[in-house]
């Protein structure tokens, strides 16, 4: 199994004279000899603020190429990421018809929509290829790439899911234009995990250019004398994420470095579902401010460095504790973390 | 991925002295060292049944080896194969907590129960260890061996589901002693497809000795001269069926012989369900009847042929025609298969 991605530019992915969304996820000459000689059908899912930004471009690509489109509008966030959610987006593609191999469900949106709808997909006839547009930073870094999809059970986070990576991945960062900078910093909380745990150099562009990447939403600098500062920790963060994931695509292995920042933020994030929000990103930046703490706590990490983790967080505008985040719920997390994932770690900073 | 089974006898499964559903599904030492060092857990779902017939051998079983076992007896039939029963024995396993990779979720019952809890194995943190222990003849002969899961959605057969194998099989055909004609029946007509798709000695067993085969069970017959005729049966059943699947597990090509008997029979069995009950493999063979005389028809097999082919069938006391299955209903199953699986093919039988 390959990761099938393409960095895109300018969103010319919603650009009538791209094919990407009609036929970029096909690879063999019989299957696109197939797929033009019969209806093309596409179930595509968005939450209310992409349909709002993109809504007419959407229709109007799928018009243009004149395939039949049915548009799920959908909240896709935190709280409505359920089973219920998964079945609906399943009665439409049944309702639909689509061709099993060569019709791919299409999600346009941030992490949760990527992982409703490739949760969906995965279990439709068992298996139904689907395409990932992600228009977020948390879903560009984070949910693109890699085979994972799930929904929330029995108020736990992705207690049910499966393992199907997309047929293809359509990565934009104009998208991100349209973001504010908390739903920016809660993407970034990904980068800087990966930054953490495997890439110095990441580490180092997010400790220097961390607020002015918020600020012009990682679109181009006006000062980074030509580097594109914005790509390269987006470059980065994906190719790290894929390295870490390939050899391990069914988690065969337990030892994830990726894990990392996402022990404790679990129960804080499900804490915090029904009131007051706490993004995902956030929790894990929480965690990571934590767990650094508590490396430094153990002489696995000097003070300078655990200073620098957090001044990296900070600059990212990241928040690095919260009021929730007491003892009894971190005791609360490393039981489940006990009772749940036996032989898996909590993986902890130590010095280079 | 290669499919682990083991032939067992005389129930010895349930037998304290056997670990099969204890450590019978770890392959390796370090597993092993780490399964004995740790309380042991099981979910098993079992029919009212298997209940009534085995429940106390079941929990004198996992009492004996210090197991906490929580036992769910379930209406695991056509009606209920759905998305709630897959959700009940979810919570279920996570209410238990068990080891996501140690503590196999465990299937003692027929296909149907097969069926949802290799669903909901799958989908429970992306992948859960689970074993089948069949014992129906269509359990032990179709939904055994192969990775396929799945739960009927929409009115639809198998519309939601997951290809992922069991980590274990245990065939013990003395389960099928309690089982009564129809359901024997019921299972034949599977192993009947096998025969007609690919084994003609298998036939030659089915025509000469499917009255007897039923009539005791599967069990010993008194006059097949130390053949063992049952036993040569359900082994070639099962190679056969494992030939079939394993160089295409994920159903990458859809030129499925093992569709055979599975075109029209899907419509006339959903339309039946909540009517009085035609069993799966009832419409099994009265697909594969009329796709015999289709093939007649069509001069692909000559008359006699399809005079044998009826015969075995009535042989195992199947049938082979239905007063619903009339020309409008076929329409719909011939529209449902252009409509969802284009490119798949509709097998019928062609003279040797």
């Amino acid at each position: 199994i390959t990761f099938k991605y393409k960095v895109r530019e300018a969103l010319d992915v919603l650009d009538p004279a791209s094919d990407a969304l009609i036929f970029g996820h096909i690879s063999n000459a019989e299957d696109l000899a197939r797929a033009k000689s019969r209806p093309l059908k596409r179930v595509v899912v968005v939450d209310e603020n992409v349909h709002r930004l993109y809504g007419d471009r959407i229709e109007a690509y799928f018009e243009h190429h004149s395939a039949e489109m049915r548009l799920l509008v959908l909240p896709t966030d935190e709280e409505h990421k359920d089973m219920d959610m998964v079945l609906e987006i399943a009665a439409a593609i049944h309702d639909l018809g689509i061709d099993r191999r060569l019709d791919p469900v299409i999600a346009i949106g941030g992490g949760v929509c990527m992982d409703i709808v490739g949760f969906a997909a995965s279990i439709y006839r068992r298996r139904t290829p689907y395409v990932r547009v992600p228009t977020t930073l948390m879903g560009y870094v984070d949910a693109s790439v890699g085979a994972k999809s799930g929904v929330n059970f029995q108020g736990k986070k992705n207690k049910l899911g499966a393992y199907l990576p997309p047929v293809l991945t359509l990565l934009d960062r104009s998208f991100l234009a349209t973001l504010d900078s908390r739903q920016l910093a809660n993407g970034a909380a990904e980068i800087a995990k990966m930054a953490l745990v495997k890439d110095p150099e990441l580490f180092e562009l997010l400790a220097t250019y961390g607020s002015k990447l918020i600020e012009h939403k990682f679109q181009e600098l006006p000062d980074d004398l030509g580097v594109d500062v914005p790509k390269r920790v987006l470059d980065s963060s994906i190719h790290t994420m894929l390295e870490e994931l390939a050899p391990n695509l069914w988690e065969d292995s337990l030892v994830r470095l990726v894990d990392f920042g996402h022990v404790f933020s679990m129960e804080l994030e499900m804490a915090m579902l029904f009131d007051e929000k706490l993004y995902h990103g956030e929790a894990v930046a929480i965690d990571m401010a934590f767990s650094a703490v508590l490396a430094q706590v153990r002489d696995q990490i000097d003070r300078p460095t655990l200073v620098s983790i957090i001044d990296m967080l900070r600059g990212l505008q990241l928040p690095v504790w919260h009021e929730k985040f007491d003892a009894a719920m971190c005791n609360e997390a490393l039981y489940e973390r006990v009772k749940f994932s036996q032989g898996q770690k909590i993986p902890l900073p130590v010095a280079a």
